[in-house]
């Protein structure tokens, strides 16, 4: 019997995991893995490092598991998740070789992309994730995919950012022509725990990391942690200033564009137009447009969000809110389906 | 302090979040989750059950959480990472609304696509991850990441497929725009570990499904397991009709095109060019175009590959591999360049 033994570092290890291996026979894994994980390996167990094992290591690994298995052995095999391969896929490749049957059992740990993220803060969504350390996948492929998943709003996650410059150097390309300069990005090294956020324009070749976390459209960094708002809906009274603006809005006889003839012109910096002096979102309780809660009022401050003020998010609102929107009570009873206008016009326009 | 403990099953909990459970204060958790973590809840532990708190039911929780911290408890809230929403993102959403620090630590756990990994097989390569479940995500975006997901060749894998009939069948729909109908999809209920393997064309709103598992161009399956090769590179002597050919492809003596004056033709079913009568990725040992290994003869058998025979596979390879093939040895010494042509004209081609 084989156990692949999904490996990022011992923390992360389940007692399903933690069994297995001190019920192992023989142990085989990169002696890297192994010191990490040795105090859980019975004094009987026979290791094998494979380090030792002559080239092709990968495979003369899986053959060995494999031979010893036929033995009638209790094997584990420490796959690391996050280096160039893990085990996964290359063992059952491999013992399809044989006409004897193997029992094969996979032991899933905590993924890197939750170990990071419990990290980082909370920055995911959907999300897609690559591994730049496989030589054998041609740039052209790996290029499509960042491309491909910048366009349509994933959070991005990259293992082994650094192991070809050339790439990295391809994937920072990409990114600029698809996100905006101040993107968020963290950048975590798992070895040591150690995590840095930084802005996408300044990534560079000299940063000590094992995986990235590329944000999306929505993230936004609080103190040291990187965030990405999954959503949630805030129902609250309307206020009567609210109520007599929408009230005008549906008479048509709210501004349109910049309101010239306004008192309180300009009460932000930037304004485009007036046509949602009041917010239909209100309140989003989302900052990653600069919304902020006022601290112990349960009040939400849209002083420094200006995004609902620019022509394009305006043009874009305009034409799903009218569709939707019949009577004031509306910006409670039809909050789900605010919120997702809001969010395809964020998607859109910021 | 509040841990949020990431939860998918009791199996899958690392030591860590197993103490952090124990070491609680006070638990707050879905009744649903709570009843399989309940044996590890120390007595003295005070328990509040999500679904009897108010309206508003997860910022209510987190509202909770928040107000017995700030008296100086240990709170652990189980935030099942494969349901409508985990806490991560609100917790730290709602914790801005107060001034007072609060310690908030998050524990990973198996993530729900390792976990149904491991029972599928070794479905993994570059993989994007979607939530049907939240409903206040436009459709338009979701579509977009679908699509752009699947252009890409990444795995894609869906959390809650089922969570709206209409979202399944826009699914089902712009997979088969893009993939082939027989495109491999695992379906895993995460409750009881069920799994089934089907074909895309057969996907229907009956499956018991928590989790979704869309096959890329090279997953393929072997008994009940879905595997994704993530390629390994297997050198070997070149036999001397290799050699022969090859001399001759070189010296372009070669046929190009269907050689109707072979004494062999037709040698495999629906062969459209003779170009690799020899193929150059020579063993490929990757099952996805249809070749296997001789059981226990370690002999590659290509009989049932008729890839490097069609008409578009044969272009797309003569382009690239006559830039990189200048003497019979390049088959080996070259074999990563070789691997990675192979894939992208497989990725191009199938």
């Amino acid at each position: 019997m084989i156990n692949i033994i999904e490996f990022i570092n011992k923390k992360s290890l389940t007692l399903a995991s933690i069994n297995a291996i001190k019920e192992s026979d023989i142990i085989i894994s990169y002696n890297y893995d192994f010191e990490k994980v040795k105090d859980l390996v019975n004094q009987q167990s026979e290791v094998f490092f494979i380090e030792n094992i002559e080239e092709d290591l990968n495979i003369n690994a899986c053959e060995l598991a494999l031979s010893k298995s036929f033995e009638g052995k209790n094997v584990s095999l420490i796959s690391n998740e996050y280096l160039k391969f893990g085990f996964n896929s290359l063992i059952y490749q491999i013992a399809s070789k044989y006409s004897e049957k193997v029992d094969i059992k996979i032991y899933p740990t905590v993924s890197a992309i939750n170990y990071t993220s419990s990290i980082v803060g909370s920055p995911l969504d959907d999300v897609a994730i690559i591994n730049f350390a496989n030589p054998l996948i041609p740039f052209s492929e790996l290029e499509l995919k960042i491309k491909n998943a910048l366009k349509s709003n994933y959070i991005l996650a990259i293992h082994n950012p650094l192991y070809n410059e050339e790439l990295f150097n391809r994937f920072k390309e990409i990114s600029l022509e698809i996100l905006a300069e101040d993107t968020l990005i963290a950048s975590v090294n798992i070895e040591d725990n150690s995590k840095e956020i930084i802005k996408l324009v300044d990534l560079d070749t000299t940063l000590k990391s094992s995986f990235l976390i590329v944000g999306n459209k929505f993230t936004y960094q609080e103190d040291n942690l990187m965030i990405t708002p999954r959503s949630y809906m805030i129902k609250n009274d309307i206020i009567s200033y609210t109520r007599e603006f929408f009230e005008k809005y549906l008479n048509n006889e709210s501004p349109c564009g910049l309101d010239y003839d306004c008192d309180y012109l300009p009460c932000h910096k930037e304004l485009e137009a007036c046509d949602y002096c009041y917010c239909p979102f209100y309140p989003c309780g989302e900052s990653s447009t600069g919304g902020k809660w006022i601290k112990d009022k349960n009040v939400w401050d849209c002083q420094e969000c200006i995004w609902i003020h620019t022509e394009s998010a305006d043009k874009c609102i305009r034409e799903k809110f009218d569709k939707i929107f019949t009577e004031v009570e509306d910006l409670n009873l039809k909050k789900e389906e605010l919120l997702r206008i809001r969010r395809e016009c964020l998607f859109k326009t910021k």
